[in-house]
């Protein structure tokens, strides 16, 4: 059998096994691949889930009335107040990024470095990715004046780009661009006639209100779509669902009804008691609103010691401002790792990290950096405990790194770099 | 935008949605149309769901093991041992199928008539359908003979087809190919060097043992895919799971990895309480063998009935043997149809039925046929009840069809036959 075209497994997936496997292997290993968030389901919604057991019905593909009602308060309390029969479910963001590719069509600009699932999600719904490059500082957003050029040159080539992936928050570096690049970026989508879509699925998890990410829906409503989930703010990833914000206008209903057909062909709908779960949670009630700020408040305080641990040993980087990820650069210790380890790029250096020491991260290859980079990113978001009881009480810590677990992991990661970086 | 591809949406989901709309504004209609099954969920079932309310990771792409196990458990059972290794899970079996296609790759030939989504799913994977009609009497399965001629002419055109897709009992005839019909259809796609790839979501569903269907698998166990869920044994359409079985063997292994590939990228895992519930039920605890008898024995009673009502007007009507579904053929009616009704196709038949009678049901084209063509599929699986006691009575009832809510559905039925079949 000829491969149709390469299948790249998820990185952090298969990372997220590989570490699984050695762990029941019993080696002691540090989970810092993944950006699954170790924490507990909120007991409120355990309880809507088993209320809601009793709903085997398929129900629309959009998901039920009231989910979709509830998204759009949500994002009405957001400045993005919309119709909500714009709004469509699905089983996860993952699926309904994929399904906006195919419903969208052509080719898809996505930013460098940029989350390991939208290139390998262009190349299988049959489009080619077009690489552009952040702005320092500002991941997820390729660089206005870059795209302008990549999105003229590939024209002038024959292809056909069409649409334009944002990440707000950024996956992998834990940055917020500011309000004036994404205005530049939606500014440029608009003169070059590309949908933009804007995965915002860390947009509640900004630790400084005043770093609020501003949506390019904002700037040009009329063509970007806007995806989000439970899985980052409630640590439900295992539940699988997500939800799409489609443009008001022609061309939102456009895509709209392609995205609703495509998913009716894919996937059908999303669990349905699930969604019965998720219309309780985009309500926003008190004890769903406490939760979410209790784990931001843990995300911001492992992920800033964590990041300390890094810039101890003279990695560069920028200040993480939302999510649990870290993003550093070993370019300043590029000559003692190739003399000491014979690491030259960032997948040598994970390779070095994972077999010599058991700390499973990803290259900074996986989002797309050419391997001669020594950027890495790094996921504190399985730090806070390893029992239920760890979790919650990680959740409801003044201090959460001085929890003998956490503090435990931030030691080892010291322990580590120290052994990589000294000579 | 200039779309790349048709996006239909799913024709069950869509006809579904529009009678929930019209029955919303008050309207009485009679649901045909899809397939879902109208039946409570398992009360074991439902405290399965509660009780995995907790799970909120990720867990393996392919499934947690103790699904993948008691899965494999499963089909050991029905003959077709396989490696727990070889078990892949997925929201839903339809997202499995549109994952195979893309796993691999090149055109599929499809069987004409076949369920609304094969040939869509295979558009949206960037392939091109090869529709090879079936047998009288046995659907689902492409004519053998006519397969060999149809993948002949599609190579020498440059085409590159490599699977083949079967439906094994049959959606939307309601047959089971014959043994005989099976094995030289694997006989045939072994020297084509096509992969099949086999949905026996229905296996469960015949209503005499003996006619029993027999899988692909059993004749060319190096290339068969199996595909199953819970949708239809258990009435948990809403709730999205379902399974693949892959072949062992090189060719086997290689789709397996491409599959896990394709599903990384594009859902990640399946809701994690949802497969701690179908651990459960694919172990086959004597709950869920008696429900799915249970169940078993009313689809026959309802179907069969509904069948009469058929075929008392003339419509022509290969005995139903498994499922829930009818496909007859109003070309005895043809004449009468056309003088009085200005009826010439299948399309325009389902028109007049839903719109002069509230009854929702299937034009045949939706499966492929020309609409020069008669037939319509009727799916009886709404027929239960409205409320969850009326369903659990019907599932409990010696003879449903004397339920007065079955039996006034039954008595619409022949009055609308009668009304449009008689001059």
């Amino acid at each position: 059998m000829t491969a149709p075209m390469p299948v790249t497994m998820s990185a952090t997936l298969a990372a997220d096994e590989a570490l699984a496997r050695r762990r029941r292997a019993g080696e002691q290993v540090l989970s810092l691949a993944g950006g699954e968030i170790g924490l507990p389901v909120l007991p409120a919604l355990r309880e809507r889930l088993a209320a809601a057991a009793d709903r085997n019905a398929y129900g629309p593909v959009a998901g039920s009335p009231a989910l979709r009602s509830a998204v759009a308060g949500y994002w009405g309390r957001r400045d993005l107040a919309i119709d909500p029969g714009l709004v469509v479910c699905g089983p996860g963001s993952k699926p309904l990024l994929f399904a906006l590719l195919l419903a969208v069509g052509g080719d898809v600009v996505v930013p460098v470095p940029s989350w390991v699932s939208y290139t390998a999600q262009a190349r299988l719904a049959g489009a080619r990715p077009i690489p552009v490059r952040t702005r320092p500082g500002e991941g997820g957003v390729p660089d206005p004046a870059a795209l302008r050029e990549a999105v003229a040159l590939a024209r002038a080539a024959g292809r056909d780009p069409r649409c334009v992936v944002v990440t707000l928050p950024d996956n992998p570096t834990g940055t917020v661009a500011a309000p004036g690049t994404v205005e530049r970026l939606a500014q440029a989508a608009r003169d070059l006639d590309l949908v933009i879509v804007s995965d915002e699925i860390y947009c509640d998890l900004v630790f400084d209100p005043a770093d609020r990410a501003v949506s390019p829906a904002a700037f040009a409503p009329e063509r970007t779509v806007v995806t989000t989930g439970l899985t980052k703010n409630l640590a439900l990833g295992g539940w699988r669902l997500g939800v799409a914000r489609l443009p008001d206008g022609p061309l939102g209903r456009e895509v709209h009804a392609r995205l609703v057909g495509v998913a009716s062909q894919i996937w059908s709908s999303t669990a349905a008691p699930v969604q019965a779960v998720a219309a309780y949670a985009f309500d926003e009630p008190p004890e769903v609103v406490g939760y979410v700020a209790a784990a931001r408040r843990l995300h911001e305080a492992v992920v800033r010691a964590a990041a300390e641990r890094f810039t101890a040993i003279g990695a560069e980087l920028t200040p993480v401002r939302a999510t649990c990820y870290l993003y550093p650069d070993f370019e300043p210790l590029r000559d003692h790792l190739a003399r000491t380890h014979d690491v030259h790029g960032a997948h040598a250096l994970a390779t070095l990290l994972a077999e010599r020491h058991g700390v499973g991260l990803l290259p900074g290859t996986a989002f797309g950096e050419d391997d001669s980079s020594l950027r890495i990113r790094v996921a504190t978001s399985r730090l806070y405990g390893e029992t239920e009881a760890e979790r919650f009480e990680a959740l409801a810590a003044d201090d959460p790194t001085r929890l003998p677990w956490i503090k435990a992991s931030l030691d080892r990661i010291a322990e580590v770099l120290t052994d990589i970086a000294i000579p």
